[in-house]
């Protein structure tokens, strides 16, 4: 059975049984989390967030960058007022650099004026270690002019080897 | 107990029974889900995407433009080749304008100038309905030169009220 298939097939069971729909739209812990993309990340189950509770923001390798519109969403529309931010070990971010992933790119189309034109407005936001990058995303909110002062902002690592999270900022 | 207190102690008993440590870092179904922060979305339990399946994107709306830097890593370096795109019910992105928010922010921190300067570099990618905006996105996708032409993207909503999942695209 194709992807496609097995996803409406295990939602269908899903909403059989699904008994939440009255949640209310704005998170009720007040908190966002940002964090990877990464396929052996679950924030529900490894942070113990219930349905309703918190907005997820993920994207490759859980930049604060690339969060910022949707952390302005967050706080300014539905009050959020706390931000979890998670890198995690074994991390794809680790493997290349920007400069690298435009060359892959270019050489799959070559002479393709389109794509060589698109990849270079992309900065793929690399880094070569978790710890710093977590600092310096938390840092980056911190003093972001558009994330309200009173925000309670925290920063960790996630080892997908063992489940376990390391406070780090 | 402070959130920050709760998630620590909630990790704490998951890592603590956590046999997956394994699993490798490119996505075994080659599958990248994008979908919204929303605190009432749930992709691994909605879809029944298991750990080390399948990226998971997650922003404000479930944008694709703002997940494109995301996908290009997830299908270049990580060997995903099927994109199911979600938008939901009941969205924040339909309660808002762009001005309007831009506006609000402003407001906030009256002759703020770093304020005002960085709210307008801003477009808050909101949407009036999430049937027309799964659509724009997955053309988007379909039609964007760094996307693989040969990958299988699909287009879905879904219902917070029901929990259940309708493609429309």
């Amino acid at each position: 059975m194709s992807v496609q298939g097995t996803i409406a097939e295990k939602n269908a069971a899903y909403a059989s049984s699904f008994t939440q729909g009255g949640l209310p739209l704005p998170p009720s812990k007040h908190l966002t989390i940002v964090t990877c993309m990464d396929a052996r990340i679950e924030p529900a189950g490894q942070l113990g967030i219930d349905l309703g509770e918190a907005h997820i923001i993920r994207n490759a390798g859980g930049s604060a960058k690339e969060a910022l519109r949707s952390v302005v969403i967050s706080q300014r529309l539905l009050g959020t007022r706390e931000i979890a931010l998670f890198h995690h070990t074994d991390c794809g971010m680790l493997t290349f650099t920007t400069e690298q992933l435009k060359g892959i790119v270019k050489e799959s189309a070559p002479g393709d004026a389109a794509v060589a034109t698109e990849v270079d407005k992309l900065d793929f936001l690399e880094f070569p270690d978790i710890e710093e990058s977590v600092k310096d995303d938390v840092k980056f909110l911190q003093d972001h002019p558009l994330v309200l002062e009173e925000t309670k902002i925290t920063g960790w690592t996630y080892d997908v080897h063992t489940g376990k999270i390391t406070q780090v900022a």
